[in-house]
């Protein structure tokens, strides 16, 4: 992708994210969807890692891009030591995604191959706003054509513009095949603790008027089993080498059902997404949320709760991964 | 089993639930649990339905006990046709659980039986506590005898104290198997959209000092995988004769799960629980509740949402059925 050219005044805008240079970063809130539709300027530092841990903005894609915005325009009123420090700082915000320290290191780069001017940290926090989009259409063009019509798709957590900077990776083959006639239902699942699912995905599905059934994550096998269910789409955090994938805690339990009742199951993310550097021995990092995310709702303050926010589901019970370049089939690049 | 000696006075308690003629039925409303601990007078038939229907009293054996106790406390004070209308009524409080149909015939037969002396029905509806407090101790018993040392159990919905006149049917094997040292540890899931784990089983192992964690429905599959999970342990809500077993919604999720990772899969029901009257081509009511219970805490009002009440676990996912009597395992009684 060529570099965009420099320009002091670009502003960028999507359902999740907004960029200027004279206003800063401003998010979406996330929190509060779908009954509230907040936007918060991010001031500093520690708002932007506050707002990446609780969850304001999700999705490993989107975190990236809006981290990358944010050192970007941090830059251009810090000495290159305080931008140094944020860069580092904002790689620990959270730890399973790639895409955070993919984004941060490809941004920090360019500062660095250009004396430190920041118009080019934040110039590759721009471009790769627009490269997400462009990947995201990529993807969904890959995707759509794995459908028949009348399909019945099943999704989860959220993968749609709400954790992209573009029409989204799983949910992006979702709104492309609706639109192309492909799909005529959907399923969100509701993904626990935290509601991705019923909260941002029933969002985005109803702003563009998707017939969908919010389910409970227990409910899917009941579904299938009564064959309601053609196909499952689900974005990834994180692919390794031996075409591992982390992804919302809930994943490997959707894999599983969908093996069992032999229903394609396709995993949808750009090749950005693939981490290659951690070798086969080491395991990933399986962020631990606080329990009180799983025991808020229910007024329970006697028990401990188990929240790990993320799950891996191996090679052998994915159909197939969907990139912005082709479809890879088990057993994938081996 | 023999009957009790007819007394006018006789009281009855348990965890859930408070009988005596002067008071009549009080039920611990089980939608407080565990923040707060308030007993309910049941005053009238429509409040028996009520309290069935928005599970203040659940579990298939306690409603069937519950509704018994109210209708031979009512039958005191009514005439036979008024009775048979309210025994009516009960029936088709909740569709899917067979006791509730099963406890109130079997009152209603011996009210016929003694030409409708109401003493005959309420003494009946006071074995049936009894007996159901013999059986959970009786399915516990053989349930035992399935553990090794050290085990970890997954268990799903609530199955306890607060679902039966006893210990209970699944958590029953639990509570005893805790006690006898075999047991070191609980998953108790949150069983969505009401939280029958996340707040009564969590409420019932607190009250026992039983070690537990609360998980998400979705988290079972990643601690199977973790291998954290020795055997699992549900109920029943009923169970046909081709060995199919309705159950808490979720149920052949985590059947599936623990197939695809050989893990030990029982359920404990009383012989009761069967239901040899429904022939093989009919299907069982699958009860689908009010959609705000899975859309309410997301404050999503923008989409539909689907809530079966229970789902149907094939005889091939279950590794055995514990019973009062006996263990059988699959293919059970072909």
């Amino acid at each position: 992708m060529e570099l965009m050219p420099l320009t002091m005044n670009h502003k960028i805008k999507s359902l999740s994210l907004a960029y200027d240079p004279a206003q800063g970063l401003r998010l979406l809130d996330q929190t509060l969807l779908p009954s509230q539709v907040s936007w918060v300027p991010i001031s500093s530092p520690e708002h932007m890692i506050e707002a990446i841990q609780s969850l304001k903005v999700r999705g490993a894609p989107l975190i990236g891009i809006s981290a990358s915005l944010f050192l970007g325009h941090y830059s251009l009123s810090h000495t290159p030591s305080q931008t140094y420090q944020v860069y580092e700082d904002l790689k620990k915000a959270r730890p399973t995604a790639v895409n955070l320290a993919n984004n941060l290191n490809s941004c920090w780069q360019n500062y660095l191959t250009h004396n430190n001017d920041p118009q080019f940290l934040l110039q590759k926090a721009i471009e790769l706003f627009y490269q997400d989009q462009e990947l995201c259409f990529a993807m969904a063009k890959q995707g759509v054509s794995l459908l028949n019509s009348n399909e019945s798709v099943l999704t989860y957590c959220n993968t749609g513009s709400l954790a992209t900077a573009g029409i989204g990776t799983a949910l992006g083959v979702i709104k492309q095949g609706f639109e192309q006639g492909l799909i005529k239902h959907v399923y969100a699942s509701e993904t626990r603790p935290l509601g991705q699912g019923a909260r941002l995905t029933a969002y985005e599905l109803s702003q563009l008027k998707i017939p969908h059934h919010v389910i409970c994550d227990n409910m899917a096998a009941t579904l299938m089993a009564e064959q309601l269910v053609t196909k499952i789409f689900v974005g990834a955090d994180r692919i390794t080498k031996k075409g591992e994938v982390a992804n919302k805690i809930g994943t490997l339990n959707l894999a599983i059902l969908a093996a069992h009742f032999k229903i394609p199951f396709y995993v949808v993310a750009p090749s950005t997404t693939f981490d290659f550097e951690t070798s086969d021995d080491q395991k990933m990092v399986i962020e631990q949320r606080n329990q009180s995310e799983v025991l808020g709702i229910w007024n329970n303050s006697i028990s401990t709760a188990l929240n790990p926010a993320f799950d891996i589901t191996p090679p052998t019970l994915i159909t197939g991964i969907v990139t912005e370049n082709l479809i890879s089939t088990y057993p994938f690049w081996a």
